[in-house]
């Protein structure tokens, strides 16, 4: 009886070909979060059901994967990051605030899986949060971090778009629509990207909404122009509002100090339409889109939410994050040619004539190893054009070849695989060679 | 209706203390790993559940988690990483062979937690695996690298204990034992640390092995001197068995190939107790043990599985591997004062006097961070008592006070928190002496 080797429908296996890029932005990011003074957090990938429900929508909680436990289903697998971080919060008092953590973890979901756009059923989450200050310069760094985490991963053409939900409320209620009526509207415009504008009016009328109240949001929002323009043309329009005030004011302070934290003020843009989604939003929001490539979306973004880390009672505690889209700019990477693959971490493969014994390979492994140069030995005794063909197929850049005559003299012989190249050299040249041959 | 915030059994929160010198601990992993040309691997958590069935033995099957989903178990969490390996290579048969990689990801196991002992229901496992050669240099790196790794790691009293499963096969046969008796009497072998030699005993008894027998045995593995003299001294009483004489030829060109990758050969023991309890193994067995700490166990072993890699069908592939436990060493490290722990990544605070902005403290910040300094700004306006506090709190080890002085004058006061050292500087000078103060 022999189980066909299968893969679970929406996820996969990571190959080295894929992972080592990988694991190299992760690592940048992780540098980038760090400077900033975030510090990690790991969660477990099993919490109890309980904790998760009631806090992603009726539509999120469906795509929940719960565990079979004892019968009853008490167990679910991570959904996200951020009702994660609130239970840390609650649990751990002593905790010096603010908080500032990042976490890198996969969280899993019950979706529709669709690998040809890159979504699927395990997908990693990079996420910035600090807990514990209403500053507006929390939120700047957000913008900041995010900013240079995504230059950091190799990406220069973006831009960081921003608005505020309080604004947001104020637009709402200036075109005479209802504050219950606010999130389906804000749910409806945030997806212009997707369906434009047409598709949002369709939405809205099918929500009720008057066409009067439609076009006065809609030419609200479409206001343009530079970041503090934008603002002083909608504050004459919507300033009488406490919360557009407010939400006008934040805005202005947090893009002063994203300024003082060196973020390019030609990168960034107020734009009224923005709306993320998600519900639990109360304050600044920001989103980074590409511009390199056309419709491609958004790499990340975040915001402001006080409200949601009190869900376990406990007073009000105030949130902002951020969220890199890793596997958004890993695709963005790919399609801009500036991911660099290769297969194996190894530098070189030594190979062996018939005269040399693995000991003498595993020798000038060592030797290499201990000068920096990772590289592997061919184990078995083949001929050397098979020898080749494997340091080829596994990517490996370089060849060293050795059999007795070069043992005795010193000496290996290197070749460089992607040019061809083949020169003899003494033993102690070979790792400097190496380096300089593979620096990337 | 708020629900109590508490984790499942036997699962815990990591926090920055812990996590930060883990991610060091493991980036040195990757380091020795990679150097070896080990490449990465990830495997999803999800797996269907027939893939792990009849692969973990009785016990261990009932450790497994299950999904529940839509209505039937089909899923289940990742139990190893070895069965995936495998399905990896039998759903991959482009992969170049040799196929050398690293894993380093949690598994889950429905055990009872004993969190005093380090033990968990999720924890991280790193392994090393090639797949695709015979040869005994790959056991020998196996070796090396567990040995690179834990010297990485940072501990450097360890000693390596090697056996070979067929040598213990001719040890069992040389007892009088019978084939079918040999997994049994190995698994009570296996716990001679454990339980010692009159527990052991005792469960040879209990499984009907004769006294003569165990006497026969025991006095077979209690043979012990340098390992070569080992060695001669058990091929003269059981090298006529053809599958001892093969695991002592082994076991030689094993430590030849060890001592050609620099393994201190005073660090390596042959142990005939050895077993390594799983029913796998078919080759060299490994293991390695902290000398530092009395009876402090394994820190990580392998050893050559030559048929388990042929599970899903298709011709056997010679397979070896090793694995670190990472938690024994971080437990190790704690034990022995080496582990720095640190709840911060920060290097400085930034505190701000009444009189600076924090825009003044963002432009600080971000000369730091371009500086290579990790740093956080204070971000809120309380009394310089209370700013000092929180960095103290955080384990952050410097202080940067700016007011409108400091900021007139072109300086900063820069505070060592651990020595309560203070000076003024030049903010030009401030990243380089706090680099010189927080060097690791």
């Amino acid at each position: 009886m022999s189980v066909e080797p299968r893969l679970f429908q929406g996820t996969r296996d990571i190959l080295p070909e894929e992972l080592l890029p990988r694991q190299e932005l992760v690592a940048a990011l992780v540098r980038t979060f760090e400077s900033f003074g975030f510090a990690p957090l790991e969660t477990p990938a099993m919490e109890f059901l309980d904790i998760l429900l009631g806090k992603y929508g009726e539509e999120g909680e469906k795509l929940i994967y719960k565990l079979a436990y004892k019968g009853g289903e008490v167990l679910a697998l991570r959904y996200d990051l951020t009702v994660p971080l609130s239970r840390v919060v609650a649990m751990n008092p002593e905790l010096p605030l603010p908080f500032k953590r990042y976490q890198i973890q996969p969280v899993w979901r019950a979706d529709r899986p669709q690998p040809a756009q890159g979504r699927y059923r395990e997908f990693i989450q990079c996420d910035v949060d600090t807990i514990g200050t209403a500053s507006m310069a929390a939120d700047a760094e957000n913008v900041a971090v995010v900013a240079a985490g995504i230059r950091a991963l190799g990406l220069t053409d973006f831009v960081v778009r921003v608005n505020h939900r309080k604004l947001l409320r104020g637009m709402v209620e200036a075109a005479g629509l209802a504050a219950e009526q606010e999130a389906g509207v804000l749910r409806s415009v945030d997806k212009l990207d997707k369906i434009g504008t047409e598709g949002v009016q369709k939405e809205l009328t099918a929500s009720g909404i008057s066409d009067d109240a439609q076009r006065a949001l809609l030419t609200l929002m479409d206001l343009d122009g530079a970041p503090l323009e934008v603002l002083r043309k909608v504050e004459e329009r919507v300033g009488a509002s406490p919360a557009a005030a407010q939400g006008i004011r934040e805005l202005r302070e947090m893009m002063e100090y994203a300024d003082a934290l060196g973020v390019d003020a030609t990168r960034v843009q107020v734009d009224l339409h923005l709306t993320r989604g998600l519900d639990y939003y109360t304050g600044p929001v920001y989103e980074v889109a590409l511009t390199s490539i056309e419709k491609f979306g958004s790499l990340g973004g975040g915001g402001r939410y006080d409200d949601l880390m009190s869900i376990y009672g406990g007073a009000p505690v105030p949130a902002t994050g951020v969220s890199i889209g890793l596997s958004r700019v890993l695709s963005a990477l790919l399609k801009l040619g500036k991911l660099s693959v290769r297969s194996s971490p190894a530098q070189a493969m030594i190979l062996r004539f018939a005269d040399a014994a693995p000991s003498d390979g595993l020798r000038l492994c060592t030797e290499l190893r201990n000068a920096g140069v990772a590289c592997e030995l061919y184990y078995d005794a083949d001929r050397l054009k098979k020898q080749f063909l494997l340091a080829e197929r596994k990517g490996i850049p370089c060849a060293v070849i050795v059999g007795a005559n070069e043992i005795a003299a010193g000496t290996a012989t290197l070749k460089h695989l992607p040019t061809g190249v083949q020169e003899t050299l003494p033993r102690a040249a070979l790792a400097a060679r190496i380096h300089s041959l593979t620096q990337r």
